[in-house]
C-alpha cells in the first residue's frame, strides 16, 4: 500500500446513473451515436422540442432587447431572492392572470430554472414516506426522472388516442389510493399534441377534488394551440381544486436555453398554505438554484413588449407543419397517427411492426433510422412501439424528414 | 363533504422547510425583517459575500460584452448539452491548468448553476446510504443543507484560529471511519479569509490519501488572494488524492447573479471513474438544469478576454477593505479577529459577550444590531459567538458600517 493506491471508501450513488433513469437527452444521445457520419445530408431532429435553431423560429427581438437591457444596466449582476425578484414574479401573475376568473398574486408565482426545476420542486416537496403521484402515459420522461431521485412512487393513467388523447378519468380513480397526493397533466399535451377543451379539464378538476388531490398542471406549452380547441389554463378551476401551474418562456418565446420558468399556485381557497405544501416549497427553493438574476430582470419586458405579431407568426408556422407532418405520414404505411396534432410540437404515431421486415421493435426502428436516414426520432415514453414525432422545425426540412422516413419504410416493407 | 373541502390527501415534506435547514439567505431574510424601517440610513450589508451592487465593483467590461454578443447571436437559444457546451469546458480547462502540472481536458469539466450547484451534484452523488462526509467548522451553511437534504451524514473537523485557521489534520484523521467518503475544504476560506500554504494544501491531500477519502475543492474565491500567501489550486494534489474542484464566475467576475459555476475532477490517476462517481455525476448532470445555453457561449471570451487590470483592481480594494476592516474591529472592544484575512471576501471574529450588557448570544447581538444601527452581520455557522464579516464592499461604506458597529458597542458596553 506504500506506494500503490489505497483503497478509496467513495462510490458513486448508483442510483443516479443514466442506466437507471430514462432522460430524453439520455435517449438523445444514444441516437446520435448511431449516425452515419458519411451520410452528406444534414440530420433532421424530428427527437425534441428546440426549433430554436431554425432561423424562422429566431425569438421576438423584443424579448432579445429585454435580456441585453438588464445585463447592461448593471444592476443585475446580485444573486437574487429566493423566489425571485418581485417586478418578475408581478409580471407573470399578470401575464397568468389575463386567461383566469381571479387574480392571482405575485406571491401565487415562484420563479424557477425552466419549467423543469419547477417539476423537481414541485415533486420532491410531495415525496413523502409512502406518498404516490399519477402520471399520463404516454408522458413526460422528466416526471419519471425526478419522481425516481426523491422516492415518489408513480403510478400510470391511460390518455386515450380513441379519444383525443383525453385523460381516462375512471382509470385515474381505480389507480388512485389513501396515498395518492396528485396527478399530472401536460395541456397542450407531449407528446400527443392534444389541447384539451374547458370541459375535460373541468372534469379534471372535479376528479381530483374527489379524491383529495392537487392537479400539477404542465403548460410549458400554453398557447401553443393551433386547432379548434382554444388553450384553457387549468388554474380556471383552481377552487374546485388546487392547481399548481408549471411554466417557461422555453416554448412560447422559443428559447428552452435561457432556462426561465415558473411554479405557480392556483389556489384561491388556501388549501396549499394549510398542508406545509407552500411552506415546504419555499423551502426547496431556499437551497436550489435560481435563474440569472438579468433573465428575471428581463421577464417583465418579455412578456410585455413581445408583440403579437410574433406570436401569430409562430402559430401559423406550427399549424403548417402539424398540417405537413399528419399529411405525409399518412403516405407512410408503417406508421399510424390516431389524432391530427392541435397544439404543442409533438404528435404520437403507431408503429404497424407487422409491415416492416427485420425491425423487431420501437427501439431498432429508431436506431435503423438514424444510421440510414440521418433523421432522429424518439421512441414514446411508455408506449410500446409508438413513435413521438416533433413536427416543430423549419417545415421544408420537416418535409424532407418525412421523406426519408418513407424512403427507409420502402427499403424495410414485407414483400 | 358534497359542499365542504374535501380531505385533502397532500403534504409537504417537512424534511426541506426552512425551518430544519440553515441557509445563508434564511438568516437574512430574518435579519432584514428586523431592520427599523424609520432609519433613514441606508443599510451596510456586511452579511454576504455579494458587492456586486457598487459600483467599483462593477463587473469586467469584457465579460459583459461576452454574454451580449453569445446571444445577440441567436444561435445559444437552444438546450444545453448535459455537461455543457464543449468551447465552454475547453476554456476552462484551459484557464485551470494554467495552475496546474498537468494539463486539463474539457472532458474534466462540467458546467453547473454556479458553484452551489456543483456542492449539490457532488453530495448528491456522494451520498450512498451510511456514508458520511467531513465538513470544516466553521463552514459554509451550504453543504449542511444539501448534506441533509441527502441523507449524507456530516462530520466537523476544526479550523484553528491559533494557526491561520488551518485543518485541524489531526482531528480530520479521529473522525474518519469506513464509512467516510470526502472531506471539504473552502479555500480561500468562507468565513475565516485564510489562504492556505502549498505545504498546508499537500499535507491536507496526504491525510486524504491515508484515509481513502477524496478531497472536495471549494475554490469558488480562487485567485481573490491579497496577502503574503498565493493562491494555490488543491488539483496540484490531484496525484496524491483525487481532488474535485468547485468553482464559478461569481466572484472572482463579481457576477453572482449570473450562476456559471464547474465541478472539475483533478483525478490523473482515473481513480473517480473506476469507482463510478463520475458516471453518477453524470447521471445527476442529466436530469438537473444546466446554465442557460448563452452564457455558457459567453465563458470562453469571459476567460480570455477580462485583462488583468480588472482583476488587479478588484484584489487592491479587497486588500484595502481587509485592511480597514481589520483596524477598526481592533477599535471596537468586545469583537476581536485572531487573524487578518488573506483572501475570500469574509473575516471571522470573536465576540466577548462578558463586555456587553442584556444580549446574550450573538443571535441577539446580529439582531439588534440589524435593529438599531441598519448593519447586518451574520452569525458564524457552526461556532458560538463568532461572527463573520464581509468586507467585500465599497470601502466607504464598510467604514461607515465598522464605525457604527461600534457606536452600538459605545450604548451596550457594561458599566
Ligand atoms: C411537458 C414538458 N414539461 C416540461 C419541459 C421542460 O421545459 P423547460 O425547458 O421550460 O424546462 C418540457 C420540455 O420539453 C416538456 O415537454
Ligand atoms: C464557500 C462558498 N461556496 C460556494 C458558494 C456559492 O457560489 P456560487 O454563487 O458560485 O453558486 C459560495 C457563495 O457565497 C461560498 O461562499
Amino acid at each position: 500500500m506504500e506506494n500503490g493506491a489505497p483503497a478509496w471508501k467513495f462510490r458513486g450513488n448508483g442510483g443516479l446513473s443514466a442506466a437507471t433513469v430514462i432522460t430524453v437527452r439520455g435517449v438523445l444521445y444514444e441516437l446520435m451515436a448511431n449516425l452515419n457520419a458519411d451520410d452528406g445530408r444534414t440530420v433532421v431532429p424530428l427527437g425534441h422540442g428546440d426549433p430554436s435553431s431554425f432561423p424562422c423560429f429566431r425569438t421576438a427581438p423584443a424579448a432579445e432587447d429585454a435580456v441585453v437591457e438588464a445585463l447592461r444596466s448593471g444592476k443585475f449582476n446580485c444573486y437574487g431572492p429566493t423566489v425571485g425578484i418581485l417586478p418578475a414574479r408581478r409580471a407573470i401573475a399578470d401575464y397568468l392572470s389575463c386567461d383566469l376568473p381571479y387574480k392571482l398574486s405575485p406571491d401565487d408565482v415562484n420563479l424557477t430554472l425552466g419549467c423543469k426545476q419547477a417539476i423537481e420542486a414541485i415533486l420532491t416537496v410531495l415525496a413523502c414516506p409512502g406518498a404516490n403521484i399519477l402520471l399520463p402515459r404516454p408522458g413526460f420522461p422528466c416526471y419519471d426522472a425526478f419522481a425516481k431521485h426523491s422516492h415518489l412512487e408513480t403510478r400510470y393513467f391511460d390518455l386515450l388516442p380513441d379519444k383525443g388523447w383525453e385523460v381516462d378519468l375512471k382509470g385515474v380513480e381505480d389507480l388512485a389510493d389513501e396515498s395518492t397526493v396528485a396527478m399530472v397533466i401536460i395541456n397542450p399535451g407531449n407528446p400527443c399534441g392534444s389541447v384539451y377543451s374547458y370541459q375535460h379539464l373541468k372534469k379534471v378538476a372535479e376528479t381530483a377534488r374527489k379524491l383529495g388531490i392537487m392537479v400539477i398542471a404542465d403548460e410549458v406549452y400554453g398557447h401553443l394551440a393551433f386547432g379548434d380547441t382554444p388553450f384553457v389554463p387549468m388554474g380556471v378551476f383552481g377552487s374546485i381544486a388546487p392547481v399548481l401551474t408549471l411554466g417557461s418562456i422555453s416554448k412560447r418565446w422559443i428559447v428552452p436555453g435561457w432556462r426561465l420558468g415558473w411554479l405557480v399556485t392556483n389556489d384561491p381557497n388556501g388549501f396549499l398554505i394549510d398542508t406545509g405544501v407552500l411552506k415546504s416549497l419555499k423551502g426547496f427553493l431556499d437551497i436550489s438554484s435560481d435563474p440569472p438574476t438579468f433573465i428575471q430582470a428581463a421577464v417583465p419586458h418579455i412578456l410585455e413588449k413581445t408583440n403579437d405579431d410574433f406570436f401569430s407568426k409562430i402559430i401559423c408556422i406550427l399549424r403548417e407543419a402539424a398540417d405537413i407532418c399528419y399529411e405525409k405520414i399518412q403516405e407512410i404505411p408503417c406508421v399510424t397517427c390516431p389524432k391530427k396534432p392541435e397544439g404543442g410540437m409533438f404528435v404520437m404515431v403507431k408503429l404497424n411492426l407487422s409491415l416492416l421486415e427485420g425491425i423487431k421493435d420501437d427501439q431498432e426502428f429508431c436506431l435503423k433510422l438514424a444510421k440510414e436516414e440521418s433523421v432522429i426520432v424518439l421512441p414514446a415514453v411508455g408506449m410500446k412501439n409508438w413513435l413521438r414525432i416533433t413536427f416543430a422545425i423549419d417545415p421544408s426540412s420537416l418535409e424532407d424528414g418525412l421523406k426519408r422516413i418513407k424512403a427507409f419504410y420502402g427499403r424495410h416493407a414485407k414483400k
